[in-house]
């Protein structure tokens, strides 16, 4: 084991060891979930002792919630001035995010947070914000006349985020990893096929 | 503990204590997921002893598969003679699968099936024998004249299956499960707004 040594007062906190324990938590959590979620294993797991974890966080609830905040970055707000592109951008993140390397953890969060305690508070608050934001995309979109007064933000919004999510989820192993090119087309498809349902609508 | 008697040859197993330890299999899987399932933990959730696990099951991987099996049921064929009729259906079986007691259970092998050595195969079987079937649903809808012979079949079930889902991850627990009323009334006027851009695509 290694061990950092307690920073002198003053001192600043030694960052690469900071984002080394948290990618190491986020990994040990997309892989094993919360249940098998503990300080050692992911003091193991980036090759630091357990004392340089406590040195930084308090607990196992508020390592994970930290890291997440660090390094899993969030869904950023999107303006690209149409509706057509803040959609195909949100469907792009989502799919990057699920596909990628801690993809495993984001979809992990959507079942188990409601269960931790401690990030069962924020990650609803962090769900809202989410919810808002793509929210904000329709509402731009009424507001510049490209969709319908009443357009149902929540039809399209399970349609477009949880059609990303099914797509990351059905992949065949077989076909490999998605490439980039190929969610970049994936998003602007998917999303003219859920535009045209909200454009043609009753 | 309490332990089964081993059954005399010719004796037919005791299909309480199956489903018993079964349902308790599931239980533990959605609750913890694969890193935390043993037969020891599910024993004890059952009320039985390890012997009678072992008695029916020879390790762990085997039980899990043989209790998704028994317990967990499947997404049925649907054929109720329109394509509306059959996605309807299908939102509501999802919505119910996902929001129901083995919920939990049903989201973590979307993410976790694959990394669990003997279920990987069997879940892609499940799964492929799923799309088959969703697919069937639309392929009889364009034999029937109800859809438009280039309707994107991965489209439209990418909607459809990820807004069940997607539906069932973010209602805020603020509001209480959904009501099988809820259930149905979403499953009807979603599957009319994901049809409306089928119907009305280039």
């Amino acid at each position: 084991m290694t061990a950092t040594p307690r920073p002198s007062p003053g001192r600043p906190r030694d960052d690469q060891v900071d984002h080394r324990i948290a990618d190491a938590a986020v990994e040990l959590f997309g892989r094993k979930g919360w249940a098998s979620f503990s300080i050692e294993a992911v003091a193991r797991l980036a090759g630091v002792g357990k004392a340089s974890v406590y040195l930084r966080w308090r607990n196992k609830e508020e390592l994970l919630v930290e890291a997440l905040k660090l390094r899993m970055g969030r869904i950023s707000d999107v303006d690209t001035g149409t509706v057509r592109g803040d959609l195909v951008e949100l469907v792009q993140q989502l799919l990057t995010l699920y596909t990628g390397e801690r993809g495993q953890a984001a979809l992990r969060l959507g079942i188990e947070a409601r269960g931790i305690p401690g990030l069962a508070e924020r990650y609803e608050d962090m769900a809202q914000a989410q919810i808002l934001a793509a929210r904000a995309i329709v509402r731009r979109g009424i507001r510049r006349g490209e969709l319908p007064e009443n357009t149902s933000v929540t039809f399209l919004l399970d349609a477009v985020c949880g059609g990303a999510m099914n797509h990351a989820l059905t992949v065949p192993p077989a076909l490999g990893p998605l490439t980039a090119e190929a969610m970049a087309d994936y998003a602007e498809h998917f999303v003219d096929f859920v535009l045209t349902s909200v454009l043609s609508g009753p």
